[in-house]
């Protein structure tokens, strides 16, 4: 197994020296989930249909809060991100808890000599963070469950997909 | 069950207005995990011990996350933070799926007009972020699992604790 | 006439001393226009109908634009804002150049030492730069118009209220 | 007509994906104007001969201003900006409702995949807000007239000129 | 002595907790000065009594770096200043070394639960880092000397003068 | 000797325009020191060998300041950082005042079109600034002396040795 790399000789963290990394075209798609009551997802999708979008208003705190990445993750390289989308999907059966859920995706893209995984996994979090944030008025006991890198690819570690990704 | 708040008469969102609330002592409690391979535990634990803590960094990361909460949550308001604690917890059991974990818990209070259940929960995923920062050249699978309100108090709303919060 | 107060003895500006003033409940109101070729507004409308908002994504711009005015403009003070709303008025009467235009308005509330008409002005700057944004595609001459102030109340000087303001 | 680009297949908001787009220099040239009364202008323009420039600060702060454009706007990219110029002509002359005006010129470059154009407005817009913050004491009434994009060159669009530009 | 209060039980850094501290009026004073080239400061005079004023841009950056104090130190509490100042002090006679210099003051405000001696310390470092960006073209061995905290009062630890201050 | 290239022919400031500039590798190291009385260099050393680790948290800091360059220096340009390293070497012996001292050392790398002296200047500052706030309770009296840049590489102006730099 490898080792951390984030150290140098004294044990304290660095920002690691990616100069001499190839600029290369870099992707990556990260998932994450939150199960909330029956009633809260109702709630949410008739905001959708009338009026009232909290998927919407935590769409654009996913893509804005992927843009800070490097402001909230110490070691994190700044980078131009070029691409970032993110997509819902509902799941309106109970699930063993009683349960239902929204699936967030997002992809984020980049031309650069670091990849976009924390990137990717900051626009989920993000997003979910705000769809809490809409909805604790009436459920408060949201969370958020298997958030993680689904898939990667460019740069010299190559692709990565998770066992259990299904991301396009 | 109640209504979304977050919205005005026209169906768009709004940052709901606290003026007319009282000022409070709050504190709010979240908690959340990462689950990983056993070597990337070793490997952070072998840090700490000696030299290169992870966890350092995850902690400083999740404190200054929670302080960018209102710039991350676009309907959050802003506020003075008056104390951020946030620990650390090792499962070195193997779980079904042969995962350990770390459990992160943070703790927020403030002084204001509304409550620090986001600025909590901002702090637990921004942790959780850092560790996968730090340790994803040994491990791209980990995964964050339960990341949700464990307790709160102060405010209009009261006291609320989630069935298995042990926080004290 | 009065004179600037952003100056101190030495010609050079400071952020003025507000440490003696009182603390009170503050409103400001701000308005602006963005004037466009009939055929943007008619795609603007059609994707507030079916889906593709751009003034959703305008006015969560808004809200996080106005919680960061001490950020963009140098002597603005830091302060709790305790709600901001904003709305849309369509006009899609062709005025005298061949141009409708959306009215924008934003309300700000805090309680504390100083006022919010910069945090109003900008949340109404910042919603039309991102209808600008969303927009730019398809119609590069837009332009702003008539950004201002429409009332104030609360603090020392007391309430203003521009000759032409209509706000509620 | 076109159509908006800034929506993915769901209707969503997303960043557009530059990243097969070349890499050219741009530069955007944005204008803006804000009236006051005429006593307003006096003041600014004695401190400027004496001392307590508050074209100084606006100027500062609509370089600053542009450097957070992508934290502002949502769907912005965040870019690399190799220049900026800020330029104020006062207009002493009464215009029809008896205000003066000072024209604020911003002109901004990069070399990237995304043009400058919202770089430019949000200079301009943050120079104006300045202004007004710094002389709002003596006149609230101040307006902010006529902001657009004058010009831009580079990238696939090519070259934009606006019927009234006069920008070098 | 004391201990280091900035450490949880666990050994790690925490916010510390001042919710239970009084709200009272709060001032700080910090100094430092830069060393510089005589050619060097002969530049900036010339400046400032014709136009392109260094010490005008460096001041704006002092009171907004100031306003950043919570974002750049970890372990700093968010809060709301209530006035900052900036001066300067020219010493065109030769030190020792053959260097001249300007002495940077800051005095920063606040109504709240805790100090602002970070505040004033990070007014003066973002003023002197300005000055040198301005001039680093013409003088690259400019250094930053004595920067310390001159005058606090308020709170519980109550009044602090150092030795050689001679602050106002 | 030159002149200061920040001004433009209105003689105010503006954010030097780079544009022609090729893109290099280049390199900048920074150093500064604290003083500080012994015994808080007792407790900083104490707490890195058991728990408690100041230096560990300043470096954090130290990391996330660099990344801050651009927002706190008004006419930097923004960049991309390729590395961080911070390091600190503590000198336990009496200086002529009963003072001992912590030196910190930053080198910061990019490939860009301007050069990384600000932000290794920068890192500096803000390490020194939270061991200050680490160590506040304990030791006001605390300052930071020879900020200065010790090596420059890279970029049109070459290569730049401090007199006194052992930087390696």
């Amino acid at each position: 197994m490898g080792k951390l790399t984030h150290f140098n000789p004294e044990g304290r963290a660095r920002m690691v020296d990616v100069s001499e990394k190839d600029v290369t075209q870099r992707v990556a798609v990260a998932q994450g989930r939150v199960r909330m009551k029956p009633e809260t997802l109702k709630l949410i999708l008739e905001g959708k249909m009338k009026k009232g979008d909290v998927l919407a208003v935590a769409q654009v705190a996913g893509i804005t809060g992927a843009k800070k990445t490097s402001e909230l993750i110490p070691m994190c390289h700044p980078l131009f991100i070029t691409g970032i989308d993110i997509n819902f999907t509902e799941n309106a059966n109970l699930d063993d808890d009683g349960f239902v859920s929204i699936d967030v995706e997002a992809t984020v893209k980049t031309s650069g000599q670091t990849g976009v995984e924390m990137e990717a996994l900051t626009a989920v979090a993000t997003t979910l963070l705000t769809i809490y944030d809409m909805c604790k008025a009436v459920d408060k006991g949201m969370t958020f469950e298997g958030i993680g890198l689904a898939y990667k690819a460019g740069g010299k570690s190559g692709e990565y997909k998770k066992g259990n990704a299904n991301c396009t």
